[in-house]
């Protein structure tokens, strides 16, 4: 096959993809099973709907308004109709459940996990695929629905090894905000404003009040001098908003009172009040208490469809950010209560909440945190002297395998020094050898890999490494999977 | 959100795609790991990559050759540049080892699971998204890389379950046919015309010898009177091929010595026979014999890009088709080596090997033989009384949880008539009920829903059933978790 160079394809992603190995696969491996298994103590079933959706059905959710168009990959099909590969599993949840209401058993409580596309610039730890594992509720009003999702995100923190105090579940209610913003004069029904208003508060971590008042207002000029358009809201109404998101009550009685002040006489707010105070009861008695669930009016969340309860889990400790600066973690999981999103489809109402974890982003998290490493199995490889005559060391590692151990023959053209080096760049713990001489005589040699590295460490020169054989030893080939099992039993000994 | 009914979405699915639920993605997950552990135990490790590709690094090498530019999802990112969502994982590996050719250690081992896209005409069982399972060995021109996949994907079939003469591992070699062809005189350089070769020669399960001869010389016309033009190749030449392919030798031996007529001088023959012997005398000494792993020249898959062995896993029990007419199960699984693909973009060739799982084939076929049920965890749900004094059902579950148990509170709006019949559809073991006259006296009220379904089906009338109480039992408040896992394990001898 040799075409001219010039025709050739380059070897190389797409920006905003990567290729992931070993280590993090595992490692995510070990986390979705860990999730999994909290959702499904809950009752929660799996539910799997596929990568591309119409793109009507999808809508138009994402939070980043100001390019409509491109948050999301794409293309027309045969019959020229527009699909959509999906943004985040909510969506296509909704489409599912209006196109299958009459037979579901609600309330629907399914799970699901995968990926999702975003066709967003991609920027440094920024991808445009990525993981989310999702629980919702669909079906349900009731303030149980999403006081349960708030327990099992904060049992699945601690299940994931997340100590208390390093992780914080933030639980807010968007009919409070609506509350504020019809007693300051604002129109709910202006969507649009309301969620310029939304997208403001959101950024109060990265913007300070400051910042969000010019949002607010009449907008805001960045560092780099491009200027934002506000929301257009008077300094009293903005004031009004800011008096609610960063509020200066000194305990928790005085902030619910100023809450009810601030949104007045507006029904919607005391809805968002009674909703809250229903969840926190819940939630207080089967002790999740501030320590672990905690009412902070900061949080609204940036997408637009959530209707009542917004949550969001944060994590509290420091991590150094890409300028080496330390910074809180932030949030990993966020979701809340969204109950017109079925009704796009069927006119009808249902009410729905739930709940979305950025695995990946809580991935990195757990590794700063030492808590995500996954457990390989030791692997033995077993060389292969005579290429001619393989058979006896693919039989050796049948063995090998029969006794539940992770092992391969080398399967390469190298020489025995390649094959040794191999066996050491693929981590592994033992080398198998079984020489002519040594199968005449019955017996094999295992060199202790990790025990070699480690002696290779402390000898002066390469002859006398040589010389040092503690680190193999010639054994019974009959007691191969014995004396095997022992040298890795030691090994784990030393690693402790 | 009461927009006018003209502009509301469908809520329906792209043609080709689907949902799943529960019970699908259970016995997927087993099978995955079960398929993974074998993939493991052999020393592979896992790799991903992401959905899409640049579309010149993915190639075109799908068998569909009539709509080239049609098998593939396809989009145009920011900058211009078409992307293509991958239509299988060999494509990616390939390019994923030119991109990293200097860093990996080679042979490079990995396995890989995940969704592929097919642009292409749906039909009955037939998806646009589905899953493989891939294994590769990159770098290694050895048989025993060959070898090493046909014995994993033969202890892959039995770990899933399969019985010895319920599947069978055939093995062909490209190199013999390329011998064949070169010795009846066919350019090996014309891939064009060899590739209409290989694809009429793999249709001989569906068209026998008769339609696959019209196919290597002028064309064919089907049922339907749609002409598919043939290779061009003489009687002469087609008849050579045929007796390679459908050959009339009485045994092994004597067959061997056909095809030695067959290839006659030709380089390439000689060394498709030379690899062949190779791997058979490896699988042969570690107990991979005719029976699990079978010589068949009539294998000889439909991808372009195969140089080397070829092979394929096949069913062979009878299933009801559509038609409800007993056919054979067929193919699950195949692969080969592709030496090819990595010169692709680097120009210098990189021998590889490798096999593909078509998991949802498989699957369909492992619940033709009962062999792929998931086992569900058994489910309790808990009924809440009183809605407005729902804490006690939480904590309650809260305690069934801990103690390993998988169950939920209802959360939904229903009265009790409804919760029982939600914890009826949901497939629950047990409904607990704790009204308040039961509080007061330290007890709870176990469902056993099926045995209430099984006692339900043997009276007569409602009130009858009502008076029934056999199906459920007052207990201690603080004997419920172990009344409740006594009553599971009741349940469970019932069903065996």
């Amino acid at each position: 096959m040799s075409s001219p160079k010039q025709s050739k394809p380059k070897a190389r992603l797409p920006r905003g993809f990567r290729d992931r190995g070993a280590g993090e696969i595992m490692a995510e491996q070990k986390m979705l099973a860990t999730i999994r298994a909290v959702y499904e103590s809950y009752g929660f079933e799996p539910l799997e709907t596929p990568a591309f959706e119409y793109t009507d059905a999808l809508g138009k959710f994402l939070p980043d308004v100001d390019r409509p168009n491109e948050g999301v990959f794409s293309l027309k099909d045969d019959d020229q109709q527009w699909m959509s590969l999906r943004y985040d599993l909510t969506a296509p949840l909704a489409r599912h459940v209006a196109a299958n209401f009459q037979t579901l058993t609600k309330p629907f409580r399914r799970y699901q996990t995968g990926s999702v596309w975003r066709n967003e610039k991609p920027g440094p730890g920024r991808y445009r695929e990525f993981t989310q594992f999702d629980a919702d509720t669909v079906g349900s009003a009731s303030a149980s629905a999403d006081a349960e999702l708030l327990m099992m995100l904060s049992d699945t923190m601690e299940a994931l090894g997340l100590k208390r105090g390093d992780y914080i579940v933030k639980l807010n209610n968007r009919k409070l905000l609506d509350g504020v913003l019809e007693a300051s004069g604002v129109a709910l029904e202006d969507r649009i404003k309301r969620g310029v208003v939304l997208r403001a508060i959101d950024k109060i971590d990265r913007l300070g009040v400051e910042g969000v008042s010019a949002l607010l207002g009449e907008g805001r000029k960045d560092e780099s001098g491009d200027f934002t358009k506000g929301a257009g809201l008077s300094p009293d109404q903005a004031h009004r908003i800011l008096a609610f998101v960063a509020p200066d009550a000194e305990d928790e009685e005085a902030h619910l009172r100023q809450i009810g002040t601030l949104v007045g006489s507006s029904a919607v707010g005391a809805a968002g009040l009674n909703e809250l105070e229903q969840i926190v009861k819940l939630l207080s008695a089967c002790g999740y208490g501030p320590d672990r669930v905690l009412f902070d009016t900061g949080v609204v969340r940036g997408l637009d469809y959530y209707t009542g309860a917004v949550f969001e889990a944060q994590l509290t400790f420091p991590v150094k950010n890409e300028d080496d600066e330390e910074v809180v973690f932030g949030s990993v999981a966020g979701g809340g209560r969204y109950d017109d999103l079925v009704a796009r489809f069927t006119g009808q109402q249902v009410p729905a909440t739930g709940v979305s974890i950025g695995v990946s982003r809580l991935m990195s998290a757990l590794a700063s945190r030492g808590l995500s490493a996954a457990v390989k199995s030791p692997l033995i490889v077993v060389t292969v002297f005579d290429k001619a005559d393989a058979a006896a060391s693919f039989m050796l590692v049948q063995e090998l395998r029969a006794a539940g151990l992770r092992a391969e023959a080398y399967v390469g053209n190298g020489k025995m020094g390649d094959q040794f080096k191999y066996a050491d760049r693929r981590g592994a713990a033992i080398a198998v050898v079984e020489g002519g001489d040594e199968r005449a005589r019955g017996e094999v040699t295992l060199k202790d890999l990790a025990l070699g590295t480690e002696l290779a460490k402390s000898v002066e020169t390469r002859a006398e490494w040589v010389a040092n054989r503690e680190a193999q030893k010639s054994v019974k080939r009959t007691d191969l999977v014995t004396e095997i099992k022992a040298m890795l039993k030691a090994n784990a000994k030393g690693d402790a």
